[in-house]
Formats: C-alpha cells, sequence, structure tokens
C-alpha cells in the first residue's frame, strides 16, 4: 500500500477519535448516540464504523489511547505525575468522566471487562516497572512489595478521577499528591 | 401527633428507602424508573412521593443515611475503618456504584451538588474531627494539615468505591489499605 494512503487512513482515525472523544465528554457514554458522533466527527456512520465496529470499539480505542499516553508519563516520571498533569490540565481529561459511567458495563459485561482490563494493564506495567527502577536505585521504600504500591497509586488515580468527573474542586490535591508520593519513597 | 402514627411513618420510610436502595443498585441512577421503583418498594408512586418529593430527593435521601452511618464509624474509628467495612462486606454497599452515575449531574446541576456536599460535609466532618482528636493524642503525624489528610483519605475513599463499583478484585486491598492507614500515622 502506498505511503500516502497510510498517511490518509491515519488522519481518518484521527478525525474520529478526536470528534468521538469530545462526543463522550459531552453526553457521556450512553448520550454519544450514534447521531451525535457523526455530528462532532463531522463524518457518516458508514466512515466510522468503516473504521471502528461500533461504539464500544471507539471507545475502547479511545481508552487505549489514554493509556499509552498515561503509561509514557508513568514509565519515565511516575504514576504521581500523571495525577500532577491531571490537575494541571483537567481541560485534557474531560472525557474520563465517562470512564465512571461504564463501571456498571464493567460489572455486567464480562467481554467489555476483559477488553478494558487488557488496555489498563499496560499502565499498571509502566508503573509497576518504573517502581521496580525506583526500588533498586533504593529510591522507594521496601517494606512493601511493590505491587501493593502499585495497587495503591492505582486507587489514588480512581479517586482522583473521580473528583475531576463530578467537577469537584481540585486545586488544593497538591498537597495530598505530596503526600501520596512521599508515602512510597524511601525514609530518609 | 400520637406515637403509633411516628412509628407507622417511620416505618413507610423505611420500606421506601429500602427498596429504592435496592431499586438503584440494581438498575442504576438513571435506569431506576418510577415504575421500578414502585416494584422494589411494592408501593404506589403516590405512596412514595408523599414523603419524598421525587427521585432525586430519593437518592439524597439514601446518600444522607449512607453519610451518617460512616461518619458514625468515622467518628469512631476512622475513615480507613470506613474503608475497610466496605471490602468485608461489598454487598452492603452494591448501591455505590449509582455515586459514579450521578458525576456528570453533580458537574452540571448546581443545586444537586450543593446538596450531596452537604451530606458529605457530614462525613468529613466527622473525619476531620476524630484526626483532630488522633494529633491530640499523638498518634497522628504533625508534618502535614490535618485538612490534607482528610482530603486524602476522602480521595483513597472516593477511589475505593469506583473500584467495587465496576466490580474489580478487592481482595488485595486490605494491604493498600495498612499502607494508607500508615501513612497518616506518626512515625515511631
Amino acid at each position: 500500500m502506498p505511503k500516502v494512503s497510510d498517511d490518509r487512513l491515519a488522519a481518518r482515525r484521527r478525525e474520529i477519535l478526536d470528534g468521538a472523544r469530545h462526543c463522550f465528554a459531552e453526553y457521556g457514554y450512553d448520550g454519544a448516540t450514534v447521531k451525535r458522533i457523526e455530528e462532532s466527527t463531522g463524518l457518516s456512520r458508514g466512515a466510522i464504523f468503516h473504521h471502528y465496529r461500533d461504539k464500544e470499539a471507539l471507545f475502547l480505542a479511545l481508552a487505549h489511547e489514554d493509556a499509552e499516553r498515561m503509561a509514557d508519563v508513568a514509565a519515565e516520571e511516575g504514576l504521581v505525575q500523571v495525577m500532577r498533569d491531571m490537575l494541571t490540565r483537567p481541560e485534557d481529561f474531560d472525557w474520563l468522566g465517562t470512564r465512571l459511567e461504564i463501571a456498571r458495563k464493567l460489572r455486567t459485561d464480562n467481554s467489555f471487562r476483559a477488553e478494558w482490563m487488557a488496555r489498563s494493564a499496560e499502565l499498571e506495567q509502566a508503573t509497576l516497572s518504573r517502581l521496580e527502577r525506583g526500588r533498586q536505585a533504593g529510591r522507594l521504600r521496601d517494606d512493601v512489595p511493590t505491587e501493593v504500591l502499585v495497587k495503591y497509586l492505582d486507587l489514588v488515580l480512581d479517586g482522583l478521577i473521580t473528583r475531576l468527573a463530578s467537577g469537584q474542586p481540585t486545586d488544593d490535591l497538591h498537597a495530598v499528591l505530596d503526600l501520596v508520593e512521599e508515602s512510597v519513597r524511601a525514609r530518609d
């Protein structure tokens, strides 16, 4: 396949994902109807679902993009930095509320949960690797298993997403993240 | 008003709240239609809305009950114990998922948010009082303001609710809560 076609394909997918992200952020998972996704992408349903099987596939593709982006930051600078970025630029994460709305779907739809878990495993793995390096470098506390620290940071991340998604003030959370960061570090 | 009538009133309200709680747990906020609330309470809409103005008022009454119950535990044994109870008896908290579904409503509906915040203030106050006592007794770390510790515990609680609501395994979270508890304590 010639190069130009690949570029066009990627650009089209980019258009679809960006439009869908805005649509989910504005209307929520259930509210993001096919008609609204058409409007926010400026594309027909035929064009959209040629690239993504259905709304669920679109949603999971967005979740996968997030997980990749967050995993990059987590691998380099840690999961707490991912959370600090959320506090600094909440508008970049305004679609995260959708993640709360799918909790019921996660609980009741096994195949959806399996897909979702596969995507969040990536972030968990990046966090785990960085923590392991931190442990070897003596920056990390060594009295608690690394897996527990990963789960701890994940839990705080879920709390932060909930906080952001419900529009509660987050200015005061920087000090909380300092505490979180300190609680996984090696004691002086 | 004679005593028996008060008792009956309280019993009727109890019936309504219990039924509504099951209905929200099963169908979610939007899915808990008036028809379904009638079915799960065994009462007519007239009887139900005689006691509670509308679905929103019912939901807030349940949130208020939760906040009171959790505040009692938080005041005596701390917010971490509230979280441990959730891990031990998740079935008692199966309606909590509804709290996630209302995130959008919290973000976009100002009067609903005001009511909601008033109810969660109670739990925050109970947690704050207990932490202040802990600080005076020297059990609490004194290098971080108590308000930051409250916000920290609140954030972890939100994370835990999200985890429970999406049906993810929570067996491994006891060790995480040990870490959380330890991170607010005075160092030996």
